[in-house]
Parts: C-alpha cells; sequence; structure tokens
C-alpha cells in the first residue's frame, strides 16, 4: 500500500492532527493511500514541510469561527507562493479542560494555545477568575507542562485524553456551542476543480476605490465571495494584502475572464488553488482519534 | 490641576503605557490637565475600565504594521458599542532583548507578549533556533518572570529597561525596521470631528455582493478607506463584522449622506467616532518613558 506524509502541527493530540486523520479516513483510503503523519513544531513549520516536500501535504488551520483568521497561514502561504489548497474540512472544535487539581477553584493557570483560549475566554472568566491564561505553542504541550502541577489546568480537544493521564474537568468549555475551525489541505499539485477558489493580492495605500474595483469586477460577475481579510504587507502602516475566497472554480471560463479583468486594479496577484468544502461539523472526532492500525 | 484617569495595558512599562504617557505630553499637559494612570491586567479590561466610568480614557492598540490587527480591540468596542475614538497615535515599536543570559546560545526560552513574539520571529529563528517562545500577557510581565532565570529572555520596549534590573542584550530586534503601532485613545465624550472615522458593520454570508454594494456607496462619493478590517460574528461560520476607517469626518455632510446610503446593504451598523491621527514614528519614545513629575 502506498502513502502519503501529512504535516501537521503537533505533537499527537492536537486539533490538527485530528483534522489530519480526519482526511487519511475519508479521501485516502479511499483511493488505497495509506497516511504517514509528521509532527511540526508550529503552523509555519508545517507548510514549510510541504513546500520543502519533505510531505506531500500539510494540514492546516486557516479560520476559527470565534477567534477568526489564522494570521500565519496566510502569511507564510503568500510568502510560499507555490503552495495549492486541495480540499478544506470544517472540524467542531469542542473543548475540555483538564487538571490534577481536585476543584476548579485550586486552579491558578490555564495552559493552552491562545486560540484555544481566546475561543473559551468568557468560560474561563466565569468559572476560573483567579487564573492567569498563559499561551504555548500546541494543546498538546499544554497537556504535558501541567502534568504533576495540581495548581494548573490545559484547554485540549475532549481526544486528546487519549494521549495524557491527566483527567479532564469540564467539557464543551467553548463560550459559542457552534464553535468550529476551517482546515486547509495544501501541496505542490496544481488543484484547478473545486467549489472555491483562494487567491489574494496587493493594493497600495491611499488609491481611492483601490479595494472597490476588484470588488466591482466581481459583483458584475456575480461571483460572490464567501470571505476576505487584509492582512498587513508588513512593510509599511497602511499597505494590505486582501485574501478572499470565490464561489467558483478557476477551470470556469467565468473565473479567467474575471481574472483578466482584476489584473489592472492589482499589484502582484497569486492562486492559491481551487478546492470543494467538506463539513464535519456534525461529526464525533474520536473516531479519528485513536492511532490507525497498519 | 485637575486631572484625567487614562487606562492602559499594565503594569509599568508597557508600550500602551508609553502611548499613554505620550498622549499625557502632547494633548493634556497644552490644556493643563495632568495625567493619572490606571493599569489593566488586559486590553479587554482596559476598554471596560473606560466604558465604565472607573477611567476617563482607554489607551489600546489596534493594529501593528507587522502583525496585523488586534482583534481584541475590535470586538470589545463592538460589543461595548458606547465608546468613542479621541485621537489615533502611531508609535515606532522598536523591540529589544533583555536576559540574564551570558551569551545568546544560552536562552532557551523567550517570554512576551504574543505580538511582540511576532514581530520578532525571524530574529528569533535566526539569532535564538534553540529557543521556544512563551507568550504572556505583556512585555512588562515577561521581564519580570525571567528575573534570576538565566535561560530565558523576554522581549519588551528599550524603554522597559527603567523599571527592570535585567540586562538589555540586544536592540532592535524587530523583523521590519519601520514596525510600529497604532493606539486608539477612547472613552465615552461623543468625538464628531477628525480626519478619520471608524465604523463597523455585520454583512450576511452568501448574500451576493454584500459588501460591493457599502463599497461602492463609498467609492461614488470619492470617500477612501484607509482600511478594511472582517471578524467574525463568533456567532456562526462565514458572518462576518467588516471595521472601516474612512477618511472623512462625521461632521461633513457627504458622510451623512454616504451613511443614509450605507442603511439598507448594512445589518446592525455602529460609529467609533471620528479621530485625529498624529504620528510620533520619527520621535524618540524614552522622553514619555521616565515617571512624570507631579
Amino acid at each position: 500500500m502506498s502513502s502519503l506524509t501529512l504535516a501537521h502541527l503537533g505533537p499527537q493530540g492536537t486539533y490538527s492532527q485530528l483534522a489530519a486523520r480526519a482526511y487519511s479516513a475519508v479521501f485516502l483510503r479511499s483511493r488505497g493511500l495509506a497516511a504517514k503523519y509528521r509532527d511540526c513544531p508550529s503552523i509555519a513549520q508545517t507548510l514549510l514541510s510541504a513546500a520543502l516536500g519533505e510531505a506531500d501535504l500539510a494540514i492546516v488551520p486557516v479560520e476559527n469561527s470565534t477567534e477568526g483568521g489564522i494570521a500565519v497561514t496566510l502569511d507564510t502561504l503568500w510568502e510560499q507562493g507555490n503552495l495549492q489548497i486541495q480540499q478544506e474540512l470544517v472540524l467542531p472544535i469542542l473543548h475540555a479542560l483538564y487538571s490534577e487539581a481536585p476543584r476548579l477553584s485550586d486552579i491558578t493557570q490555564v495552559y493552552s494555545h491562545p486560540q484555544a483560549l481566546g475561543q473559551c475566554q468568557k468560560w474561563l472568566s466565569q468559572n476560573l477568575p483567579q487564573a492567569t491564561a498563559v499561551a504555548v505553542n500546541s494543546t498538546t504541550e499544554a497537556l504535558g507542562l501541567i502534568r504533576g502541577n495540581s495548581g494548573a489546568a490545559a484547554i485540549a480537544s475532549p481526544q486528546a485524553g487519549l494521549w495524557s493521564p491527566v483527567p479532564l474537568l469540564a467539557r464543551n468549555i467553548n463560550d459559542y456551542p457552534d464553535n468550529c475551525t476551517r482546515f486547509w489541505v495544501v501541496g505542490a499539485e496544481p488543484s484547478l476543480r473545486g467549489a472555491r477558489t483562494a487567491l489574494a493580492f496587493s493594493a497600495l495605500r491611499n488609491v481611492p476605490g483601490a479595494l472597490v474595483k476588484p470588488l466591482q469586477v466581481l459583483a458584475e460577475r456575480e461571483i460572490n465571495l464567501s470571505r476576505i481579510e487584509s492582512r498587513p504587507t508588513k512593510r509599511s502602516l497602511g499597505e494590505y494584502l486582501f485574501f478572499m475566497d470565490l464561489e467558483i472554480s478557476q477551470d470556469n471560463p467565468l473565473f479567467q475572464e474575471a481574472l483578466a479583468a482584476l489584473k489592472p486594479y492589482t499589484d502582484a496577484l497569486k492562486l492559491f488553488g481551487s478546492y470543494d468544502v467538506l463539513s464535519l461539523q456534525n461529526q464525533d472526532l474520536s473516531q479519528w482519534a485513536a492511532p490507525e492500525k497498519g
């Protein structure tokens, strides 16, 4: 059985790993492919791993429904310029609190990834008002750090308990019940067909209508935007990149026509591929949490 | 001498405190007003402090030229709904590295605010590849945490050394030399005059042209946007708030006409005031770092 290497933010037990396992179960097995997993220490390095060919695909979060865009994912895709989105997965993110503390009131520090801390901030201020938040690289790292420390807690997925002996104290502590995250599966292969197309372009400051012209090009052709996000170019305050998800495939002639019409109104423009979206929002992620059998 | 209370992210030595001191020196002294400072443990609580009347004004970061928008500032302004921007200050952000380590190679952990870690990530990966980043609530907290730990370093402003005995090991470690941050001075007072006006509105998903219509309303009137940023409504993936800075004052009749024309194309719409921008990018912040004399 031939296999593909999937890079994801590690170590074992992160939401990104769950997304990678779900991708393998749904998309690779049916094609007779096995998955190998490559743990990466950061989201940027996960993407680099695919850009450098160390992995076939990278699975990275791109947007959370509560906290918004994952800036490092967009920034790294733009810098690399050669990665294409093959598929989008939407995962439900239902955080759990882990701790060796006998009672919630004994907890003085809560460790987690900054996104997870952000997604639970109302719950934390109501239930652990005495605790300070400490941001670390991943939910799994947080679980590791609190072992043997009965004054500390970690926020991680309910499935992360499989990889840790620390007791689960509370479930569904995310502030919004429909909390979910979009993950992109990206690789070096061209990706020309799919319901959505991601692109980004730079626009210069103080050009009246710098953004309205490109949007008019799309609106005149009834091409809908499912998302727009601005990121700084980092060179100078007030210069932006605009990332857009369009509800059209690159292989649609209407898209090619729109792209030609966009060119005069944009500076650098990069295409990140066309992709379909699979929502797993009503799925139990536990089915993909346990290690796969060879 | 009567005084105003200025809330900012604390404790002593943060960039937000420098912004508050600069505001006092430039705007309050000339009006015969003294400043009292109120340290707050988070940006959200800084804004709440002004919303609840515990402080007259809150000084908060809203956007950095390298890392982009400060999501909690926009989200809290929207949730509060009653705070108005009185002034914008742009500060140069030239990070320094502090440590009791004899050599850079002895450093295994780097503490700072997540924004500062993000603004120095290339420098860190080149100069401290062995070190892991640990995000904490403020640059000042980072400086406090590393005292007595010769394996740790903190990123803070070059002026923060005034408040700490830890030696400064390296200056200007920010990845982009023009790194700067926009700060907003907000309060409960109406703010109707100024070169720029901030507003936000919600737009629903899958409405073709949901964003293009509002932008057309502005473009037809030659009202320029200096910035647009999307934030999730948090209720459901794909529903957004759009925050915009327009280059026009609310007391301009053209703005009032545009506002009326925007209404049919927006759901909830909130105005956050008109304000002028003072750039301190070429100033030495040290002049405002030392405690003020009564």
